[in-house]
């Protein structure tokens, strides 16, 4: 879950590496790291906190170095602190290494290591796997060889960057379920977790993939497998415009991207959806398109944001393709002994197609025979080519951690995924298709009006600012809404938030409420209109305070609830796309009066790539 | 929700209708009233509060009475306060009506009403109701026949009993997705919404079905339906003993539920389950054990408590048969079009069998051709009637509102079904099967163990038990648990807990993690074991509290968290049966130390009969 960026070139590795640590500063912020070669020595610069800290310790340091290597942590083992920060020496000093993953094993090496002399100053793992490179290396093996050898060692996932005192033109590189990019430029190279880092100087990239190694020299670089057979690169185009990576004039990049939905959205439907002609065109899943229509039954696998999104396509498969659907967390998924059958269709949901669970979770149902589509963000990434066809997102970079942009991006494809498919089986009515792409393209239009109502949703939550707890509550297509607008809350005001499908409420938690709780309804008008009204006036007959998401021109519900916030009229199934947009902006306005950090709130990283 | 009692006879009608309102406080408690007729004439008493409160207001009151009906309430329709208590008068106070349910269309009813000058003293349906029957009688209707004729024009759900000061001699009942029982003694009458309040007078006992009217008089009674045709009434004999619903010793019936589940658990198994000879005999469900056996797919639908169980059921399904199963709300799943083909078996699993959601779930799936199997507590219910075929629990009336050996029941008899269908399937190996068995059977002592560690488990709640909020983390079989540990603790100490799979944790609820978050991990030795440890670490490094549920004997997670407790080892298919114990005492003591009434928590009822 950590941020890694090196270089070998010709320019100054120092301020660059700094520039590329804050892009990935989304990936985790513990601690940060720097190491160079200066002074013809390997010195290592670290600081717990945020890039800014680390920046403040190098000022008025001289450094020269044309190579380097740098880090972003997010704590797995001990605490976030200077001594537990990356980068990592090995025990004699020479050797340099910055690590993203966990090494499972790392215990029974260390006390191996302890047994023949070496000590250790930190509680990482990665500190283990250094020394034992070191290790391996002073029986007159070359750094390559000794690294090759450790990683055979090893069990667990990795992402890590090597540099050597006594040879300052080489870097060594190797990724193990980490996801790891080398960007080629002229007379230089660059290593980063994801192409963001890299785009300003070079669009020239090679994806690593799991078990391979890059040995870089100042003028070439090879790739090698954990058998030392030299493989061919795959050099690759990254299209990623720097400016898509910027705040634009929102104060934060959530802000920026809540107030994208418009635009994202369109994207995402964008060559696909052509509602005057009643056609969908999803190219991405075109080879699989038979084997959906025909699956027996759907697996969806996410987490997090994700899994709120394959709760609501759960709704609709069943709806409107009558496929049964089951959505799972990818944790759960992978550690239990699932049943999946041929012919089974796994949709594998993740922003970032990094998530680690998820991955895992894909080659075990592949492992099964099962047909894997991803429905992921990041192009490139890990999970878009572990599955057999999929369908990108096309919403751009989303850089705050707490996903928005991602979400309705997400649900506007999960809902042209599955009007293609009933259009196919012929289990939705011609006309009832054609009315939901006209309701699909109009969407756009439809958040806009709900971002118009950003002044009074401020307001709303400089009341609610200081509660210590909330319920979301909803049903139907709107239950995952509930859980998702808990999750915003929680994620960035660090306010205790829970949602739940209103029935449910009273098997519990109706226990909570008093005059100090606010509660949540998202409550527009759908077919379950008068149960959620029933469950309102549940909640005010035990003094709750309510919030309610209700469809313009709701007359009922502003008499009961203490504060409304009206969206258009849609759809029930698309209902998700425009009620989470309050519920978005509620958590910002209530995290900022709270003094948060919204873009980076603490203990999460944006892309979980370990498990 | 509510709980009614009436009595028609010859003993003093008041102190009877007392002591049953008492028996059913369970099933809510937010007022209380009675209606009798003294002084030639009907009066009521009612009270916002629970029974004693009405007592209080009784007390040296002259009251002779052989006719009475009774209610304890829980809001639906307006505050819980004294004018909203039942019974209620209709307009000119000749007759008096108590009600559980809610009528859908009682505002037009009421505007219709309005029109012909009637007017109402309380917010409620229920006056809406009565006055409607007086309307109709009013044109020289006997009551019979009004209140036959009014029920065929409302909607909603209901069971109500009326008095009518001009026939002193006659109670008219009447049922439509509320529960009632009638009690036939020698020459005396008694209804209830269960048989708890009529055992101790009489055994024979009629449960009435929906739609059926029950017209008593002194000296007989009939039961007609909604169209007046008249039906034989089916008297069956009630087993249920009086000392079973008293709190033998303990403190609090919850208490005294969860140290009898050694007993419960064995109540269950007994007649069934024979280790000895590898066998286990399931009665209640042979008609349909091919059906169950070939089932394409396994849909559980359940509520609250019960739906933690049936997430149990699924990894035990999904396991040992290799069938896929689906877990559902109830609430949700009645009010999508889910995906339910012929040959699909559901489950439903309520502990009262009257659970309101999942008996409209259950009808739903039968109208489509599923086959219902009920895993349900309270014999004769609802839901036991409902269904196909089922399996009783076994374990005794359970009166805390907080349910705890209905838990641990369900997880039984949900054992022992998916073992003897995957007997049948051949999908578990005999001499698992037989181990399976064996571990089974000594469940009971196990329990016995974890409960010695009463007094460890009440000295960690002292240190506990003023937090704000918990989170509950588990993997694999335990996930369910760590979400049932966070319910009992939020129902019944009004403490924001929430449970999570604990993978999903990185995912946005660690934001929450700071030295004031006490997390729970149920950290049994299983095969998520080094996972759940690097979660573990993952908390202690940003400076949560760690309660941990180990496994006896565990050396490494003593050394990472603050407090553990031990459970004795088992086949982690079995686990939750035993790591749910301490979560059920923690929650006890924590709520005790703050000064909740543990076995009525506010705002919660027993059962949820309406939805």
């Amino acid at each position: 879950m950590c941020g890694i960026v090196a270089y070998l070139g010709h320019q100054e590795a120092c301020p660059l590496i700094i520039k590329g640590l804050k892009r990935l500063e989304y990936r985790g912020y513990d601690s940060t790291g720097i190491s160079v070669y200066n002074d013809e020595q390997l010195q290592i610069y670290k600081k717990a906190g945020k890039v800014a800290e680390l920046e403040k310790t190098l000022k008025g340091k001289k450094i020269h170095s044309t190579i380097g290597i740098g880090h972003t942590r997010w704590a797995t083992h001990g605490e976030p602190n200077d001594v537990n920060a990356h980068p990592h020496y090995s025990s004699n000093k020479k050797l340099s290494i910055i690590h993203n993953g966990i090494i499972e094993n790392y215990s029974s090496l260390k006390k191996e290591l302890e047994v023949k002399g070496y000590s250790f100053v930190s509680d990482t793992d990665t500190e283990v796997l250094i020394t034992f490179i070191e290790d391996i290396k002073s029986h007159g093996i070359s750094l390559e060889s000794a690294v090759r050898q450790a990683l055979a060692t090893i069990e667990g996932a990795y992402a890590i960057v090597i540099m050597d005192e006594e040879n300052p033109d080489q870097l060594i590189a190797a990724r193990k379920g980490s996801p790891m990019v080398l960007g080629i430029g002229e007379g230089e190279f660059f290593i980063a977790s994801d192409a963001t880092p890299i785009v300003e100087y070079t669009d020239e990239v090679v994806y690593l993939n799991d078990e391979e190694i890059a040995v870089i020299n100042r003028d070439e670089f090879k790739i090698i497998d954990i058998e030392n057979i030299e493989l061919d690169p795959y050099i690759q185009k990254v299209e990623l415009e720097l400016d898509e990576i910027e705040k634009g004039g929102y104060e934060h990049f959530m802000l920026k991207e809540i107030f994208e939905q418009p635009n994202s959205i369109a994207d995402s439907m964008r060559g696909r959806l052509d509602a005057k002609n009643a056609r969908l065109t999803l190219g991405g899943i075109r080879e699989q398109a038979d084997a959906l229509a025909e699956a027996n039954r759907i697996i969806i696998i996410a987490c997090g944001t994700s899994w709120h999104s394959g709760l609501v396509a759960e709704y609709l498969f069943e709806e409107f393709c009558r496929i049964p659907v089951e959505v799972e967390y990818a944790s759960e998924f992978r550690y239990r002994n699932p049943v999946i059958n041929e012919g089974d269709v796994v949709i594998a949901i993740s922003q970032s197609g990094e998530t680690a669970d998820t991955l895992a979770a894909i080659e075990l149902a592949k492992s099964k025979g099962a047909i894997i589509l991803g429905v992921v963000n990041v192009v490139g990434s890990s999970i878009s080519r572990a599955s057999h066809e999929g369908a990108y997102l096309h919403t751009g970079p989303e850089i705050g951690v707490a996903s928005t942009k991602a979400f309705t991006g997400q649900l506007s494809v999960l809902t042209m995924i599955v009007l293609s498919v009933a259009q196919r089986k012929k289990t939705i009515t011609e006309s009832k298709f054609k009315e939901l792409l006209q309701e699909l393209e109009s969407i756009p239009d439809k958040i806009k009006k709900v971002l118009d109502s950003n002044d009074k949703i401020e307001y709303i939550s400089s009341l609610f600012k200081d509660a210590a707890n909330f319920l979301y509550l909803g049903r139907g297509y709107n239950f995952p809404v509930a859980l998702e607008g808990a999750l915003k809350l929680k994620e960035i005001s660090y306010i205790h938030a829970e949602g739940y499908p209103a029935a449910e409420m009273k098997h519990g938690p109706i226990a909570l409420i008093d005059e100090e709780m606010p509660v949540v309804f998202i409550a527009t008008r759908d077919s379950s209109y008068d149960k959620i009204v029933s469950n309102i006036q549940e909640v005010k007959a035990r003094k709750g305070m309510v919030i309610a998401i209700v469809t313009e021109g709701d007359v009922l519900i502003p008499k009961m609830a203490d504060h409304v916030i009206e969206v258009p009229r849609c759809d029930e199934a698309l209902m998700p796309l425009i009620s989470v947009i309050p519920l978005q902006l509620l958590s910002y306005h209530i995290a900022i009066m709270r003094g948060c950090n919204v873009d980076q709130p603490r203990n999460l990283a944006k892309s979980v790539t370990v498990e």
